[in-house]
């Protein structure tokens, strides 16, 4: 799909709409050219150290976990609605036994800011650059939220990616 | 001024691009009733453990930094463009040394939801309890972003706000 490059402010509304459903598509890619996707359906957009940000919640068990701490890149791609079975797919299956890009024959393209793929078909992407990350406080956290997402492990890492490249098609 | 619950999809961008600036109006309140306000220029928006968040930044040296340590509550005001110069003042006086909300006669009223004052004339407003917090992590920082903003002391901490309420005016 053509994307051109853009001020995103008009499409950050879908962008989360669509953050809570179906998900947006979180992918990265390791120097040696393995790739990786998973959904997420948390996450928050701002401005952080006079930067753009794009903060996504990975846990350390993920695959993605493995190639977002190598690369120190991701790239969060917006699905059209023709995707939604494959958003599905990444929220289930890991790139641990499965090479989901290969298996759904879904095409990628190396990010033109970051060291990680973008997805052909979507209308609409985010190139980030890690600038910082810190991790779930258990301690911290109210205690029926810790019941709810965690019972005691397994607590996320917080990546703020610097959004260096947001690209969307021209109907978008 | 008079405001209504409102999913705040659509408002969201003018409140992010406001962050950027004039800024926007972040208050809190002691359990003694007494209030404070303050200027943020970073922060994120978006959904975390499947809830509305607003995520602020607060450094330890600030006067607010006690507000919100003691109430666990905030409410994060998106000012009117006649609110300029006191959005102005407050990013660069302490209430320390200054009840702005008196020097200025910038009325308030209790939020519905949370134990922090709202500014009466805020076109729309987010009340949020803190539902998790955590710190910048100095070595997990790029180190160009250290130098620029921090200079090896300081460092925020992040509010994680469940927002339980977004109020704006009729036409906003």
């Amino acid at each position: 799909m053509e994307r051109t490059r853009v001020n995103y402010d008009y499409q950050l509304t879908k962008t989360l709409a669509l953050l809570r459903n179906p998900g947006l598509l979180l992918a990265s890619t390791k120097a040696n050219g393995q790739s990786n996707v998973m959904t997420i359906g948390w996450g928050s957009v701002g401005v952080m150290w006079a930067r753009p940000v794009f903060v996504v919640m990975v846990r350390p068990s993920r695959y993605t976990y493995e190639f977002i701490e190598e690369s120190q890149a991701f790239t969060v791609n917006v699905p059209s609605e023709a995707m939604r079975s494959f958003v599905g797919v990444c929220g289930t299956r890991s790139g641990r036994d499965l090479d989901k890009f290969a298996a759904y024959h879904v095409a990628t393209t190396p990010g033109q800011m970051v060291p990680a793929v973008t997805i052909d078909d979507c209308p609409m992407v985010y190139e980030c650059r890690v600038a910082h990350f810190n991790d779930l406080i258990p301690a911290n956290l109210r205690r029926d939220i810790e019941e709810a997402s965690y019972g005691g492990r397994d607590y996320h890492r917080f990546y703020y990616g610097e959004i260096l490249g947001a690209y969307a098609a021209a109907d978008y």
